[in-house]
């Protein structure tokens, strides 16, 4: 059945059927607003959109993955902030002839994400258009703690990084080039492995800056280096390029720094602790803040591409 | 200048730059996620997508005109809790030849729009698209109110309105016939007029249900009946054909009654009120409540249609 065939009615009332409400939510889907517990008294907000072609192709990645990926996007702006989500509000734009079940799958896959830290889908918004557009806006409290922004890191802190990085951009060129394996690559460009505690972890360790690694590690570094009015030197050798990753690079002609370096959408948190920070688990120290501008490796300037323009 | 020409980070420090911040805003665009206050420690969050062709023609409303709209559709539903809307998130998805120009008169529609009620725009996020579509989240915040549901409302209680019906709907079938006048009918569908302080008045004078009238008067008060599990039946002489309007469907061939009765778009306000409450300035008695289920105009089923589904 379309998304036309169900109606608009028919199409919420079955995609929020679907949905499970977490402990957060004061008041879920059905009224004109949703209602969040925001006990701090201070609310994190983020909103991110994916367009088809652009962010996600329906022949690469499910309802369901790409349900899970819109949600990864949102809720890792709120983990680095130092926060944990609460709540996910999402748009939804789909041709008429959209399978309703793509539509169960996406929000299955926002859903299940979100349960992931304790949120839920309490609210959103559907309209036909010729192209399918999800719109997710993320909630988050910070739990008394500080807000961790990119403006803090100082001389003299070390960097340090939790979780994946160039694992999304290895799939993503597999799947660019034909191919469907190594699976774990592909894998993880569809449903990126988020680390969400590692946010309020380094804000309650005394991180002095943070920021999401959406677009590409280089990219993301020069985002934070700009904010903090500093420089930023990021050691190669702190990155190991995993058996799976190394074998693809060479099949494909890939130089697999590049995929580490500057490769976006794993949703890895970078950070700037103190020196001598003991770091939380899941963080390891990648390089150095000094004074100056600008993002070196090995400190010299990297002369691959840094990252991702969405409009280019 | 295109925004492609201007890039993503362009683009987004041109519109930056246009926004205006507000008390509310603890941290605005720049970071991973903005911060807003919530000293309700309840966010009241509601989010609404437009898209090209099907809520707007940029032939008929300009880049400002859009961001009014965009903004108006979502303080409405924020309002429409008994809320004070305190923020908007803005997610701009735009064929890459689009006019910098037209971004930047969004921008200062969504902002001008949210001032008008203290609120800010605090953050978004912008992606290449083939199809222009603006996807607006709003959140709110209830000073100690509790909130005004959709299903409260109670055999006996009256029915009440607040704010303007059937003007957007007749702008919207003056531009559809190709005409640009009456201009009052015109501007009120570029930028609906919406009754914001009516939302928390009616909330303080006991409201016992609430909802904001997008879609049309009967279909949404259908809404409400529902959740409610009443009967509602409106008294057609409370509403009043004025000489622009009654010019204009007389010279269109249209029954005013169906501008007032099913068009959506102009976002005011319906409530239900114990009766004898002595309504709130703005709000004014329309009809009943009673047991049963639906919605009648004076008793009797509207032959019409009853307001917009937006996927047929």
């Amino acid at each position: 059945m379309s998304i036309a065939e169900a109606g608009e009615f028919g199409l919420i009332a079955r995609v929020v059927a679907r949905l499970t409400i977490g402990r957060t939510t004061l008041l879920g889907p059905g009224d004109d607003s949703a209602i969040v517990a925001a006990p701090d008294g201070r609310i994190v907000a983020s909103t991110d959109v994916l367009v088809e072609g652009r962010h996600f192709r329906r022949d690469w990645s499910s309802g369901t993955d790409v349900g899970h990926r819109a949600a990864a996007a949102n809720l890792a702006d709120i983990a680095a902030m130092g926060a944990v989500p609460t709540a996910l509000l999402v748009g939804l734009c789909a041709p008429t002839d959209l399978d309703i079940g793509w539509a169960e799958n996406l929000a299955d896959g926002l859903s299940a994400e979100a349960a992931l830290v304790g949120a839920s889908v309490v609210g959103g918004d559907t309209s036909a258009s010729p192209t399918l557009t999800v719109a997710v806006t993320a909630l988050g409290d910070l739990g008394g703690l500080k807000p961790v922004l990119r403006s803090g890191a100082q001389p003299g802190d070390l960097i340090a990084l939790a979780g994946r990085v160039g694992y999304a951009a290895a799939g993503y060129t597999v799947l660019s080039r034909g191919f469907r394996t190594p699976k774990a690559l592909v894998e993880a460009y569809r449903r990126p492995q988020v680390p969400y505690e590692a946010g309020p972890a380094a804000a309650r360790a005394g991180a002095t800056s943070m920021i999401d690694v959406s677009d590409g590690l280089l990219q993301d570094l020069g985002h934070l280096a700009k904010a903090s009015v500093v420089g930023l030197d990021v050691r190669s050798d702190a990155f190991k390029v995993t058996g799976q990753m190394l074998d693809a690079a060479t099949a494909l002609g890939v130089d697999p720094m590049q995929w580490l370096l500057a490769g976006g959408d794993d949703h890895a948190l970078a950070a700037t602790f103190p020196a001598g920070t003991e770091l939380p688990p899941g963080w390891s120290e990648i390089g150095m803040v000094h004074e100056g501008t600008g993002v070196t490796v090995d400190h010299k300037l990297w002369s691959g591409p840094l990252g991702w323009d969405h409009f280019r």
